[in-house]
Order: structure tokens, then C-alpha cells, then sequence
């Protein structure tokens, strides 16, 4: 048994705050993480809360991506969780952390199972 | 600034094998704790393992909800994301632990934010 699914929290600081209420720009950041890994996307859903802040989840053939903004603080809560093989965790933050231009991100990797 | 959301992660062990491998159940279990809550689905997405196990998202009104089961070896890896006072992420864990029936609950309260 052991460890059967890999969870990357990721706190982003300091974001780009523009990107960070960009309904499109996320949908396409979310959407080309699935495509680089080579995944395919089961679903999405997002939503934008007014005056500011969105909230998406994707869920990817063995994979899911959420993701939770605040424009207002520069700030973004993801996350990915990951099983099997198909999808790289670190790859799929990496490119995260750049789309956001996060200059002050916290990535934490936690081991789901036994 | 401080805390943005509430972050639970549930690694539930021993769980009743057959619910976690059954959609309709699922489904249900996570649309009802988002009713419980007095909250609004804004999007769904499930997907069923061949020959087993199961991937879910759901994307609520200030919350989120994704499940992964192993229903081989009873196990099933949830995390709840809330933000906002209009959901209750430890009644929706009490809920979902009860549901699976899980024997060996382990749940994780994150803060997210600053």
C-alpha cells in the first residue's frame, strides 16, 4: 500500500494581482498544466466572485487542480493532487508558480495514504 | 489579512469497500453536504477506475470538494477548501466520515493564507 496519492499545497504570494482575476487566463493556465503532462481533462468548473476573487477545480485523469484567489492580497491557494505516473506534481507547481509570477511562493508536499 | 481558508485533508482508512467504489453514492454524499450547508453546487465532475476506484470535484460556493477512493484497500483521499463562513467544514468531515463509514478517520485541519 503505502503512499498512493502525492498532494502539493501551494501558497503563492505576491502575485501578478491582474492574473489573479483573470477568469480566462487561469482556464488557460489550469487547462495547459493537463495538456503538458499529456492528460486528459475529465471536467471543470469555475467560478468569479464579485468585486474580485475566482474558484476553479479540474479534475484530469488521475490528477485534480484547484485553485482559490484573492486579487485583492496578491494571494492564490492551490492545489494538486496527484496518483499514478501520468502527471508530475513538481513540473505542474513550477509552471504554476511562473504563470502567476508568484515572487514569494510556499510549496508543501504531502503524502496521501498509508 | 491572516487565514483566507480552511483546508481539511481526510485520509480515510477502513472504509466500507463497496461505497467507495459506487458513483451514485458519491455523488450524492458530497451534493448532499453542500445542501446540508444551505450552500450552491456551481459544477460537478466524477470519473470511475477501471476496474476500480473513483475521482471527484466539486465546486461549491465557497468551498470545494475532491475524493479519491481506493476501494481495494478501503481508503479514500478527500480535501475540503472553504472560505467565507457559509459552509462548515468540520460538520461536512463529520458527515463524510459517517457516510464511508470509515473505522480509521485521520483529518487534518490546514490554515491557508497569510
Amino acid at each position: 500500500m503505502g503512499t498512493l496519492g502525492k498532494h502539493y499545497l501551494l501558497d503563492l504570494k505576491d502575485c501578478r494581482k491582474d492574473r489573479l482575476d483573470d477568469m480566462d487566463f487561469i482556464k488557460e493556465v489550469l487547462l495547459d498544466v493537463a495538456k503538458e503532462a499529456g492528460t486528459a481533462v475529465i471536467g471543470e468548473s469555475f467560478h468569479r466572485f464579485l468585486p474580485q476573487g475566482l474558484s476553479g477545480v479540474v479534475l484530469i485523469t488521475g490528477a485534480h487542480l484547484c485553485i482559490h484567489t484573492w486579487p485583492e492580497y496578491g494571494y492564490a491557494a492551490i492545489d494538486i493532487f496527484t496518483h499514478g505516473d501520468s502527471f508530475n506534481p513538481e513540473e505542474a507547481a513550477r509552471l504554476i508558480v511562473d504563470k502567476f509570477e508568484s515572487k514569494n511562493p510556499a510549496i508543501v508536499e504531502l503524502k496521501r495514504g498509508f
